[in-house]
């Protein structure tokens, strides 16, 4: 009965908290492949460098995302024509160029962020990244979370950082998160809401109509193509090893590639068909799923933040997914 | 309409989670006490040591705490006789001893406890004590909480904890809490589990009938004077400083004294009129108020770990005591 009566009531609550076991799947392999990112990119590495040009690998990556969406929209129009949506007009395509755009602005935001904090706040002030998608959301696409939600992205922010708390004397760096010179937080800030600007818009642009998403996805990796490899042109001015873009890639380099290319297609996916929330979800947990790895295989020392932190964002995840329904619900008495 | 569907749906739950004036006003109260006491503690040091024999301050808190429960009874026996209920049958009066007893145990299992694991570990598995209060009120007193309340109840252990991780690198202590040894964590959670069992036993006795708190405070607080008593002779034997049990009393130490009177007069009130699980959250609270209070008066320096403890253990707080309808409702959509 209560379970009903908040469903009928609250429909706005249970639209945004809706788990399809496709999302599911989907979200769990895009936390996987997010996590073994980060194994793979250190196990390419040979010694404490990468034998390779590692601005190459996003460039590959959405060369093989623009292949595999080209190829997989050609079979889906051998197999039935009739079920494939584009909408050419350039007003829509250029739509599609604003993502690149805005990671490229990102990317160098987070270049001038790092001038002024160190490697250690500035992740954890990426964090920030949780509630300002959050608030994004709300604003630009007048999405709808129940302060219960809210206050899961808060903590969901909250574990992360607690998870990333420097505790380790001995490599002589101190806890600076709260004493960061002031153009610190202010990059800090801006480059949080560029990360949700690039997340919200995307989604916004590939849910905007009901184009297939192979096509939506040719786009985007189209656009990103052009900007990646407009990029390491512009590194390569006057660098000394040429145009072999292979020069020094390994198997482990091309995994990486192909890892990249892989969770950019599910981040797709998600956008679509989930939402920015779930994309935000799958980060965080691939970052304690790498820690809890690499405390099984790599004999990394497990620390009390670590374990808070998966206490902590375990809460989260509960507190936006389950049905508020079930999370509130008195269980039934036993006899006295 | 959803609020009124959740709240008849669901009494057990409201039923946990009411929280009149009068609690809010007292767990506040308890929280402010608590806090000063540990301010009030050290400011009656002198030096690094105390002038005064430690051990007679909480006999002396007894005393008091038995004189103003005396005078409180006195009082209203004159003003309105017939509104006195007071069980003297000695089967109910004899209840009254095991909260001492339990003490006197608890006291000595800190102290094994603290041969095995230094003080910060100490500290932040002293956290346990919220979790295992709440699996005590369940168990031995059939209390129902809601998934969002046990939530709240390891969100409030989880940001006790993280509050309290030393990133103190000048102390050359290092952060040991996951590599105690074995008997560490076994005194850990019997020490949790005592202070448990202290605490509901003592809501038990306090809720099982309708005698007056005055009344069985003077019960409390009778044999708390002679536990403490025995307990202070039982340290004096063979001390050279004599019976003079107010040797080196100060005002402060004369207000560290009333201090603790008072917040234990506080608890008695919250145990009888509202639940144990008001006085884990003022104790958790009190800790983040000292050290919000040594930050702005006496140059603690502010951490992350601090902030982070606050925001997860104010999230807590909201999980478990704003009404359910409140937190899953969803906000009124706005004009797209």
């Amino acid at each position: 009965m209560l379970s009903l009566a908040t469903a009928s009531a609250s429909p706005a609550v249970q639209e945004v908290t809706t788990f399809a076991p496709g999302t599911l799947l989907m979200a769990g392999l895009l936390t996987v492949l997010t996590s073994s990112q980060g194994l793979l990119t250190a196990a390419s590495k040979t010694g404490d460098s990468y034998a390779y040009n590692f601005a190459t690998v996003p460039f590959l990556a959405e060369l093989t995302k623009l292949g595999i969406s080209s190829y997989l929209l050609m079979r889906q129009r051998a197999a039935d024509p009739a079920s494939i949506r584009m909408t050419k007009d350039w007003r829509t395509v250029a739509l599609f160029i604003v993502p690149s755009i805005t990671y490229m602005i990102h990317n160098n935001v987070q270049f001038f962020f790092l001038k002024y904090v160190d490697p250690a706040t500035y992740q954890i002030l990426g964090n920030l990244k949780i509630v300002t998608t959050g608030l994004l959301l709300r604003v630009a696409l007048n999405r709808h979370l129940s302060q219960l939600q809210w206050m899961a992205l808060l903590l969901l922010t909250a574990g992360a950082a607690t998870s990333q708390i420097n505790t380790d004397c001995t490599a002589g760096t101190v806890q600076s998160v709260l004493h960061a010179p002031f153009m610190g937080y202010v990059f800090g800030v801006v480059s949080a809401l560029l990360s949700a600007v690039a997340a919200v818009y995307t989604e916004w642009v590939l849910k905007k109509n009901n184009d297939t998403l192979y096509w939506q996805n040719m786009l985007l990796y189209g656009f990103g193509s052009v900007f990646n490899f407009a990029n390491l042109a512009h590194s390569k001015i006057g660098a000394r090893d040429g145009w072999d873009l292979l020069h020094g890639y390994s198997l482990v380099t091309w995994l990486v590639v192909a890892n990249l290319a892989f969770s950019g297609l599910l981040v797709s996916w998600v956008m679509k068909f989930a939402d920015s929330i779930v994309k935000v979800y799958a980060a965080s947990l691939a970052m304690l799923l790498t820690t809890l790895v690499s405390i099984a295989f790599f004999s990394l020392e497990p620390t009390l933040q670590m374990a808070l932190g998966l206490v902590i964002a375990s809460c989260s995840v509960l507190l936006y997914y389950v049905p508020p329904a079930a999370l509130t619900a008195a269980p039934a008495k036993l006899p006295p």
